[in-house]
């Protein structure tokens, strides 16, 4: 990786955003997006990884913009005949996506890695920056609720959320390496980004890889988090609830508690400037600047911001 | 099965006419279909089992009418996107025939044999009768040409069975058992009917699997033919093709040669009923009739004429 080059950590849909932003600004070799697979799981026998897919389908401009995430004008006639065959359809696997997880599952069952086969298919779809993920390991995050425990697309797709969150836990972490590319940016980037994700659900699924942590607090460039908690919401998904669950403070005073000892600057809304000085109390200096990215434009301008800050530290 | 119960032997598009045509006249506990897998295989690492697929889609009513095989209404969005992640596409998938293959796929890892996941399959689709691959063991056609061996897939639908045959093997037949259902109905059939398929790339890969065709050299009861060649043709695929390029005559004396031993009646269409003492002389009895099934009622009445046929023998 050149000098000056980020690693960007992120989940699905809001970290995508800002993963495209950063891949508009900067050359592949100047940046690597390390990306969440606590999310994955198997569906049919398949090998589904909604995090990897969705910064993929992102950054090569065939991602569902109504949604963010699944594929623009998808059909669903494979699911409705699973549904047939009396298989369960709660998650909705698109036709177009469907291929992905059949060609994902056919190369990791010859052998190749997750790594690998991320890499030929971001090839194929033209996407041209380096995805990677967390792990080759596979690596489950499990919700613990009120309800009892939960696979995580149960409690998300499932049950949406619904469940009341006592803690979490990533299963089989203890036996993972991290990604030959995730090691290799950790070693050689000048800047580390995590992108407006949810810190419990795609950030420490990331962290509780056995050595991402402590590259993460022995990093020697700039660390930068986006807060994903603007005005006291979540833009997207359930980081407001799982917050107040957990017992956090749901603001950016709360995002800063958690990344205490793993961030050096926290990037917040406008909107909330005014926690600027709580934030910086934590140890940490704190940014303000526009962070909803609803326009290409505004990836861009995130992005651009986050150099600066970068560069400026 | 109850006495005065069938057996018949089928491939695909012609065979799964006729099938359907049985399982009109027939209640399920009186009918086993008996489906040739040789031209079973892996796309995408799935397990595809074209004939299997196209009599169990025949039986439940979604095929697709126009061609024969398929499900109707059928779209292609998966395999667009395998093509756009490069893999061929020459085999053409659709979106909701992808659903079985995904199915069969997981259960088959699950260890269940492929009797099983076929009765499963058809259970969901309402289809009563029971549907039998010729064996739960991966029996493969091998198609000898001109331009050297081509799994049959390739040579068939690939290569438009252009390349010029030479012969055929079955692959891995010497290992395969009769599955379970097949075993069985060679037992307690009273009749047995081959469905008019292609005898070299239907019919013989079942006969290859051992104890299958010395099960019908001895069966007691009843053995009927229908003639896939009418007029001197074949009404769909390439068996006149074959037939010629093997040195067979092209027509239903030449059938006759090839079911010599097999079977005690050839039942042929009205138009070759000339042939009749051609195939009496070849130790065969000869039943003309209307054969070519384009509607639902030539289906029936042609069943109706061959249990006809059988209880007179």
């Amino acid at each position: 990786m050149s000098p000056g080059s980020v690693l960007a950590f992120s989940g699905g849909v809001g970290g995508a955003k800002l993963a495209l932003g950063l891949a508009t600004v900067l050359p592949p070799d100047r940046l690597t997006l390390v990306v969440n697979t606590g999310d994955d799981e198997e569906f049919f026998g398949l090998h589904v990884a909604p995090d990897l897919d969705t910064v993929m389908y992102t950054l090569a401009g065939v991602v569902n913009a109504a949604t963010g995430w699944g594929v623009a004008e998808e059909t669903f006639h494979s699911l409705d005949m699973l549904g047939r065959y009396g298989a369960p359809t709660w998650f909705r696997l698109g036709d177009r996506d469907l291929a992905t997880h059949v060609l994902r599952r056919q190369r990791l069952d010859e052998g190749r890695s997750l790594s690998e086969v991320t890499e030929e298919l971001c090839h194929r779809l033209g996407v041209r920056h380096l995805i990677v993920p967390m792990s080759d390991h596979p690596v489950r995050t499990v919700v613990e609720t009120d309800e009892g425990e939960l696979a995580f697309q149960s409690y998300f797709v499932e049950r949406r959320c619904e469940p009341r969150v006592r803690g979490l836990r990533f299963e089989r972490a203890v036996d993972a390496l991290p990604a030959p590319g995730v090691a290799r940016a950790l070693r050689s980037a000048s800047t580390l980004i995590f992108c407006p994700s949810n810190p419990w659900l795609s950030v420490d699924p990331i962290l509780a890889v056995p050595g991402i942590r402590e590259a993460v607090r022995a990093f020697r460039g700039r660390r930068l988090a986006v807060s994903p908690i603007v005005g006291g919401k979540a833009l997207k998904g359930p980081a407001d609830k799982i917050m107040s669950e957990l017992g956090y403070d749901v603001s950016t005073i709360g995002i800063a508690d958690y990344y205490r000892g793993l961030c050096d600057t926290l990037v917040i809304d406008e909107i909330d400037r005014g926690d600027v000085p709580a934030i910086e109390a934590r140890g940490m200096s704190a940014y303000s600047t526009g962070t909803v990215m609803r326009t290409p434009e505004e990836k861009i301008a995130l992005a651009r911001d986050l150099l600066r800050i970068a560069d400026a530290g």
